[in-house]
């Protein structure tokens, strides 16, 4: 089976399983947990802040920076299509009483334009804008990649309105594999960014919260109050930490293979978007028909709008497996 | 002082204050009050509901609608420009934990196919859409009808997405007034409304929510928790059902002067929309300045929107204010 | 029928419907209606504290007062017989994410001692203690003064432990009556004052929420959330008005005739405790039964408690009521 | 460094890395996650549930528990030493706007009579009584096993009382050890039932949900939300596995060890009270004291309360530890 539904789909390397059988552990909800408190620091420093906190997903991670820097009322300002508004179950609403504003802009991108039009003035009719949260890469605009100097600017506007920025991370590195930018450039210009272990990276489980101190000191409250305390994390946390240090220049390689997923789809006559990481968007008209057409060839890929396919490359799926996903796409595009 | 800012800021009429000061009262909170008992019976009736429950403002028999009719993680589903999204000060997810959809529509309608495609289907990522509320007359669309047809096409629709219906009538009667069509017929496609006494009927206090007996039931005690339980209610009450019985045919007289208004207006060379009831939007680029220099004129409106100003014709507003407003945009025009 | 359920259920008086019917207004969503401006800083004037704000509830003022000084996840620490923990429909929870700990205590006070053992140090796993409510009069308690050296000492023990605290002063006024401390030597103490002009006050509706004026800016915010902005809101605001000039000193009034129901009850054998204020607190055994042939004489009461019976003396009830009331005690007495 | 702080502190043992060293993992946010379905299969039989869920924590499991088996405003009755109550960060105000309603009782026990007393009626002035909180063993009352008698006996007048009712069982299979009882006794008489794998048996992470299959449907929307949702949690799964298969029969030695330790600090004129799992209380008077002075002889407990310490046995803990913190407490002691 190519599955190409999820870079979450990944299972642990054999180095990987090594990693995690040896790790040295302890009661994190004590702070006693040697590997979890590495992958903390570790993190924090490649994102360029000055602290972090691992917790059990990128949902949670997300949750938290909302949770922590807003009060009930107050209002998120983020893309239409970003995961936080989409994917997150309504979290914003049930976990933190925030009202969620969905913004338009062009791949997963929102203007200071835009921002700024939506941003509501003090009045006690209005929920208080109080947060932009930016996603990096942006999953449903099919992986595309934050400009840095369109990201600079929209958080300048985010400044002079007096808003906080938090960064939907769990992509970053994709970015900052297909662009040579280090990661922390964007990350840099946010108050907290949340990173996962567990998507292209390809570590079972985990996702990381980075910020200054105060901030992290306060997502540890919020973390457990969502249930979110392990105790000898240091098990799953030891696949994260072997993850960020071995696993983020190989991401190039799915770039790789997503362009010529994408090509050869294309060849086909299908409509698709060149991919800038390792996500591609394609036209297929009847969704469910093509994805189960695509099952019965051993393929698995997503919905990804009501006429739109998601294919997502990843740690698992080789040269062999694109080949494969094209010749079954292939063999659908002649039976229609 | 011609205050055209809202028609909430009428002042009850003497035989209003009257009725008021001569209302039989009891403890609505023990269901003790005749004059409450007596206003949610001829409101329910008017409505065609089964049951209506009387509150202090709009915003909380609309709240109590959602709170009532929804559980947190749920998704509301509403016109970009809806009251409940805008003016609310985010209590949809304040009181009742729900995230709110946006989405867009001509004139502050929701079409069929605008529905079916923002709906969510059931998976453990996506919040759970529940309630659909559409707004009649749309305050923000400049007081337009919902179109009865459109009303209940989209009314249909919601049906099949097994949704629940929320209408916030807040200004249901303006809609009667200027179609003909009894408020009802739009009231019982509906599985709540909201209505209120204190807008264009000129009441000093006060909003209805109207369903059938169980869900209004239910809204008891959503609004003893939102502290709406008033003790001697029927002494605004005696003006709300004052409104009722002898305002709503008079509603004609405001759309009149909003044509009027509006006329006036287009003729000075402003952009304006033909009013269908008692809201003039008018573009003027520089809302602050336009406001400014129309107090010093002795006429109040509001902004809405960057470059649009509000007017609202209302109960305390002649033919000569009209006149006189028109006159002070004339001379705002003149210095341009 | 001689009502003695609650001192919510007075009527107006005619000099009160008078006021209500002559008063000048305007829509206080806008800040415009004088009548309820005059009311807020007579009401702030009286308790010593810089602003109040008027709401339709003392529900609403007493949930406004935790939402503006608690963050989701706090703790509220209170006694177990509070109104916020028993009688708010469980609105700490629902509007304020709160979690309410009820403490032991004489008479409705609760001891520095108490508060010390009860507080929860800096723990990820603990909700953070946030707020202490205290109640003057302790309506569960059967009308208690909260003397005020007591009071003063919780709250000071309150600020060595950095808490703030909101005072429910629903019938401070009765405390004042009884004692002859005006009420202000209370309210000083408190960042926040909550106090009712629908109960011994007789006003038909509402309450106010007093503090330092940022503190009460929030909760205006707070009140637009939660549907407690109300437009002419003067019409009963002037009743309000009225009740706080003309019908704090009247109190004493309902506190004797309290003493001699209460003397009267206690002479036909039932155990009463003797009323410091206007509530009289009897053992009468099977509280159903009790209630039920008192009605059949022409009085009401409420239930307690599973064995215990409340009468609450006011305005409406002169002395004639409060002899029959006795009387028909003795009749049920007569037939055990 | 002897820890005998909590159970939670035990870390794997070679067999059990092992295995999650090996385990089949998938993505277990698709349901893919072969050790995942496992073990939640054994888990629902082992208990006697239809379904089971796995998730990060046990507080994530308790709340889940209480989120989908309440609304907004109701009121969750348990013990006042309950963990829901006390060690879980506020979450039940947080996660679910529910009221809760601590209640007194001997031994961490809550009784039919209690039960009814504190069950409020139906009354919009009231939060809904909905949810009954059970714990066995009771951590704040020293691991005290829960009669299965008595457990019957307040169950049936929870349902009398329309009351649902939650079973925490964190430390459920300590109480079968202890008594022979097999757990499923407890476990069948609840509608939902949370246990841990991480505290006495040993695995580094997680906690399970069991219940009939709509329920735990349910739970996976709310684990979702909370941010539960884990990728290829078979890895940390696996060791809750191996420990549900190989750890239960031998927390039999924990208890002896604990009476051990209970019996040696006795001898010391310590008093505690003998204990029934693996739990002991000590009364020190300083505890701040007491804990540094036995940090410096290598030995780790917790406070309990203000002047009581907690010893808490496991895995990870030989008799000779035993002995060693009897002689560390005899050095204390010396010392006094």
């Amino acid at each position: 089976m190519i599955d190409l539904r999820s870079d979450t789909v990944t299972r642990p390397t054999p180095e990987m399983r090594r990693a995690m059988a040896e790790a040295p552990v302890g009661d994190d909800v004590f702070g006693d947990d040697p590997t979890v408190n590495e992958l903390e620091k570790y993190v924090a420093d490649l994102l360029g802040k000055e602290a972090a906190i691992y917790a059990p997903s990128g949902t949670m991670t997300n949750q938290m920076a909302l949770h922590i820097q807003t009060r009930p009322g107050d209002e998120v300002l983020l893309h239409a299509g970003a995961h936080i508004y989409n994917y997150e179950a309504g979290a914003p609403a049930l976990l933190s009483s925030v009202q969620v504003r969905p913004l338009p802009g062009e791949g997963g991108t929102v203007s200071p334009e835009t921002l700024r039009e939506a941003f509501r003035p003090e009045d006690v009719h209005f929920p208080r804008p109080r947060l932009l949260c930016l996603e990096n890469t942006h999953n449903a605009a099919g992986g595309r990649v934050y400009p840095l100097e369109s990201f600079r600017a929209v958080v300048d506007e985010a400044r002079n309105l007096n808003l906080r920025v938090h960064l939907d991370g769990a992509r970053i590195f994709n970015a900052q594999a297909a662009t040579g930018i280090p990661a922390r450039h964007w990350c840099e210009l946010a108050d907290t960014v949340s990173v996962c272990s567990s998507k292209g990276l390809g570590a079972p489980v985990g996702s990381l919260l980075a910020g200054d101190e105060q901030t992290i000191e306060r997502a540890r409250r919020a973390r457990k109050a969502f249930g979110g305390g392990m105790r000898q994390a240091g098990i799953v946390a030891a696949g994260a930490l072997y993850a960020f240090r071995n696993h983020i220049d190989r991401l190039a390689e799915d770039h790789e293979r997503a362009r010529r997923l994408a090509e050869g789809i294309a060849e086909l006559g299908y409509r698709t978007t060149p991919p800038e990481t390792n996500i591609v968007l394609v036209e297929v008209g009847d969704v469910a028909q093509f994805l189960r057409e695509l099952a019965q060839e051993n393929v698995l890929a997503t919905p990804a709008g009501l006429t739109t396919v998601r294919f997502c490359t990843h740690l698992d799926v080789g040269d062999e497996g694109v080949e494969h996903a094209i010749a079954a796409v292939a063999g659908i595009r002649k039976r229609v």
